[in-house]
């Protein structure tokens, strides 16, 4: 397999990284299919011409259903709004593609159930692209823990932070509208959180949550004195539990768009019985690590800076001490997932990880409506 | 006034802190009435010598029924566990002393209210001993609120993480069972950080919380393999909303025992609509102030070294960049005493303060009961 | 101008780090002309050829002699070792190929001299790649001291620390011989951070110096058994003067390969009457400020995370929060020069600026020897 | 031995400092022989009588020349301005007194060895308090080369930086005054960072140095309009060697007054060959430490937070996680010099190293008046 035709719907802040991410792996990667930026997918005809060109885009294509089905694609790679995902993925796969979505999976858990069924009917490559999985100083934390580094596992601990919506006069944009994000804070920032606790800790079984909205109307964008409610959360806060062989892990969560001050701040600890972990993705390119087994004088937080040809994925990148950015951890997804193709190897996070992150949300929502603890249900 | 006689019941960790707080604050405050640190009260009368000996107490006593009532005593200064806390304060209240309580003021709401209640009645003058509402960097928090400058607060978010119970074989002290000290470290650790929710932002009215109990049962003190059961909590999360005029606050909070590598972590972030706050009480000279109302490139988490003499405090201390410690918060709480006694000036926390945590403390144990959300109930 | 083609002499850590900057600046930076990977020349056929294929370069040449001369040739890009750089530089001026060339411009103030001569002779652009300069919170720094924030500047304080060579069996690589790359760290990270004084600051215009070689001799290369003189400075320090409108700023720098820990450590900090900036290379993506025009109970060190809109560069990127990485810095100079050609505006490191830095090199070396304070002589 | 009387001279800052060491000592070092606040000396009789009991002191006296003479009194403190150190320790000390001296010993090396001479000619125990040797986590980093966790030491770097004068408008206290103060910035700020050099790597020999006073003249105290020289440096930077059995340590040190934003900013670090450590006196409890040892997947910065009891002084203290302020260092310097009293066991540092300091010092002023490297005479 020398090259992979890619196909890719949307255009916006996440199209952009993707498209990064295409061109870039093969140059940093070498002996991976080279990935061919084949064709863009968008309605806006003149916007789309814009971006093929800005992006490094061949092909334009206005209707997501042609674009699905032309011959010339091997993989749809879908950054649209949520409310879309699962038309597109489902066509896709029934026309054979391999596909790559966007977080969270789907909107609702029976959607993102209808996709993971529809990839595995067509037997194609599945992936949803939870790309902080790919941030080196998480993968090694994964490592870490898999080595039995932290022992058996007490609590984790997640907290994903933004501010952009602080001003109360900042629109009505469509991430604030439910019919078309499906969900606020929660199912932007709380998927992230809730698949780096299924990648680094376990799956979540129960949830007990809270969801607010804290400014309850906002005008309509372009439309100053135009106000539209508010649909959907400005934050939500839950805790639960996560299951483990050697015990069960008390697990807390908290997002939010309010947090004046924080930018992208996702926050993680993890302690166990023999070490902790501690993660801040504003300083993403350190981790820092308790290690209880040293003798009590010596025991410090170690600040890991993860840029050693030891660390995951740095030896493709620069010499140690030389920062990654945000952008990188796409291009690993996109390495990682065009090596997989090639080798045919286990790829994660596929639909099945988004569909059990979409079950964590479908139950933070049940309870932060019933007022109890609710189960996870896939 | 030029004297006040204090004594003391108990003289464990906390008669340290208090022994000091008395001892040092006539240096560092001028102006205030001297305490005198009369008569120090304990069980083991020879542990009690040693105590008196070291701390700096001219008598002792192995009655605390005798101690409250001695003519030579002005104030009752309570450092048991908080089991004794009712029974020494309400006698120590008939007999017309004033009192200072160790926190949480009592182990049950109930007793909580009945201290309040004799303190009241006896007119005398209570505080119950949050200390953390006298470093100077929280002072600083509640001025830089009051003057408005993190405009409407969303959240106010709450960490109190230690790890001294993480090692199984740690043994079952007075402090895990529930007989004694009433609560793990919902009690211990979550009465300080709603206490300072109190303090910083309002009163929080009502909480959906869980407790949890990771480790079940540990060796009697000095018996490694006599097991007891452990009956308080390790860890608890809880969050809830705090009633505020211009609206309500989402509040979290996290407690922990088992929060390997975090020693006496006490971490809030309060975030509003034109600023935000941080503070961490293992770097507790600093304060983070992100100031939403700056030109946005300037904008930033500023660090303020709490050490400056506009500062609360510290111009009775060292020159600016010198550090304070732990003990200094109780130097000033036993200095503010004293010039409120003499000045006849408002005291906070006092016993209603005291109370309006053991409701909280009180709500959360229903609710994690009950697994419902539970109004919080004075 | 539409097209811009580049012909790059040198493929190792510099050329990809360059190659990466013409790949990626046209697809963040829309408007600049395309630069095209037209050529890249280096001595060994089959190394070349792979990295032709890695990097994106269409065509290889093997002597640089050719390639500074070939019709399809715009630019000239220089990253080969400091010993070839005045002769590749001014063949190509002498083509009449617009040069760029790597930090520092010479390994003798005498060659960067002719190397400025011979460009300015042949009014060609040329551009020495101080890439630091492009980090936006140093871009920032700059802003905010010609703004005036600082007020008179007492100190610059400057860093750059390293410790790849600690271990005594690192082999006696080229960057170790003298001949080859004409100093150590000196020439290396002194560059960089002589180059920030003259960015941030002003000329440096007088130094006293020491440089020191710890470790004497190495195993050669592929060799363990046969040890070479390091016949370069594996740390150097200096002080001097940076003359200013306003007064002398008192500098001091310090380099090193031994510096056990550190990375990529480059830690700035400068001093004036209103104010101060830090800066650490680990940690990018912040600048640090204190405002001493603040009252002084809100002064403290600003943390500004430079990921906003309103800062240099950030605009073509990513959303606030999200994190540039090493490489950045060279796609901004990529940038800026197809621009500056386009345009006929200014650009600056230029050859001139080289030179200037090559002169405070050459006076730190005098100083070391003769241990008296030299003058910078350009 | 069951008291020891003290008798200090001076009670500004540092007489506070000290007399809060000796009162606070015996509270928290169980077993030296209890300090008697016996008498406190100073010129202005109203003032010293305030300090006196302010400060705890029992008498008062005018005139050193009869406190340093009195039958009451054990030890004499030297808290005053340095031009008086000399004489008053050599009259201590032949009047048979132990004598403790501020920082540093003396203004000037011939002074310095003249009180030494005195001290052991009259065999009399004596101190300089070079307070910060006995900040926990500096005793903890001698204690870890000491064990040869850092291998051979290659680089020591330090800086003192404050910034209290940087306002012009700062008078002309008699800080800024040679004849009173012997030194600026250098003597008062580099004196510990030499002695901290002294302390954990080793004894400096030779200098070279330069030395800046960039704010040249000041208003007198209390009056604004009478201008007069500041005969001091505001700022000192110098590099060296410190001799080391296994080898030279390039050293590195810079202290300011003109520091804005740093209030008692004392950095450190030291790198060798195995490992490295950093501190910060502005976070005073905590230490950083590389090793290099470890894996390099698993190497970084580990921040030990030094309030175990397993680290130097802390027993006596608060349980882990609880901080020490600036203070405690005094009191470790009161209880060790009683229990050596007691215990006639050697302590540091003594006046020789008080000696060795003043020779550095000398040296630096040397150097930075010939402009040439000097050696350390001693």
């Amino acid at each position: 397999m020398d090259e992979v035709r890619i196909g890719m719907a949307g255009y916006a802040f996440m199209g952009k990284a993707h498209s990064n991410g295409w061109r870039q792996a093969p140059h940093f990667f070498p002996g991976i299919p080279r990935p061919r930026l084949q064709v863009i997918c968008g309605r806006d005809e003149r916007a789309l011409q814009g971006a093929a060109g800005q992006l490094g885009w061949q092909n334009t294509e206005t209707d997501w259903r042609k674009m699905v089905r032309r011959e010339d694609v091997d993989v749809v790679d879908i950054v649209t709004p949520g409310d879309s995902h699962a038309a597109i993925a489902i066509a896709a796969a029934e026309a054979g593609k391999h596909v790559i979505c966007e977080k969270p999976l789907a909107n609702s858990l029976a959607e993102a159930k209808a996709m993971l069924a529809a990839a595995q009917k067509a037997k194609v490559r599945h992936m949803v692209l939870f790309n902080y999985r790919r941030v080196p100083a998480l993968a090694l934390a994964r490592q870490m823990i898999a080595e039995g580094r932290l022992g058996r596992l007490f609590h984790f601990r997640a907290q994903y932070l933004q501010d952009w919506i602080v001003d109360p006069q900042f629109p009505r944009v469509w991430r604030l509208d439910k019919s078309i994000a499906g969900a606020g804070a929660l199912g932007d920032l709380g998927a992230h959180i809730i698949d780096l606790a299924h990648y680094l800790a376990g799956p979540v079984r129960e949830v007990r949550a809270t969801t607010v909205t804290m400014i309850g109307e906002r005008p309509l964008p372009g439309q100053p004195r135009q106000m539209a409610p508010v649909t959907v959360d400005d934050a939500a806060i839950f805790f639960g539990k996560i299951q483990r062989q050697e015990g069960e892990v008390t697990a807390s969560f908290e997002v939010s768009r309010l947090a004046t001050g924080r930018k992208n701040y996702l926050g993680l600890e993890i302690n166990g019985s023999q070490g902790s972990l501690r993660f801040n993705l504003e300083r993403q390119n350190e981790l820092e690590y308790y290690d209880r087994t040293l003798p009590e004088k010596m025991q410090g937080w170690n600040n890991i800076m993860v840029t050693e040809a030891s660390h995951p994925y740095i030896a493709h990148w620069w010499p140690a001490g030389h920062m990654l950015g945000y952008e990188h951890a796409f291009v690993h997804a996109c390495a990682d997932f065009l090596a997989a193709l090639q080798m045919k190897t286990e790829l994660h996070p596929d639909f099945a990880d988004g569909v059990a992150c979409n079950a964590v949300l479908d139950a933070v929502e049940r309870s932060a409506q019933s007022g109890k603890t609710e189960p996870v249900q896939i």
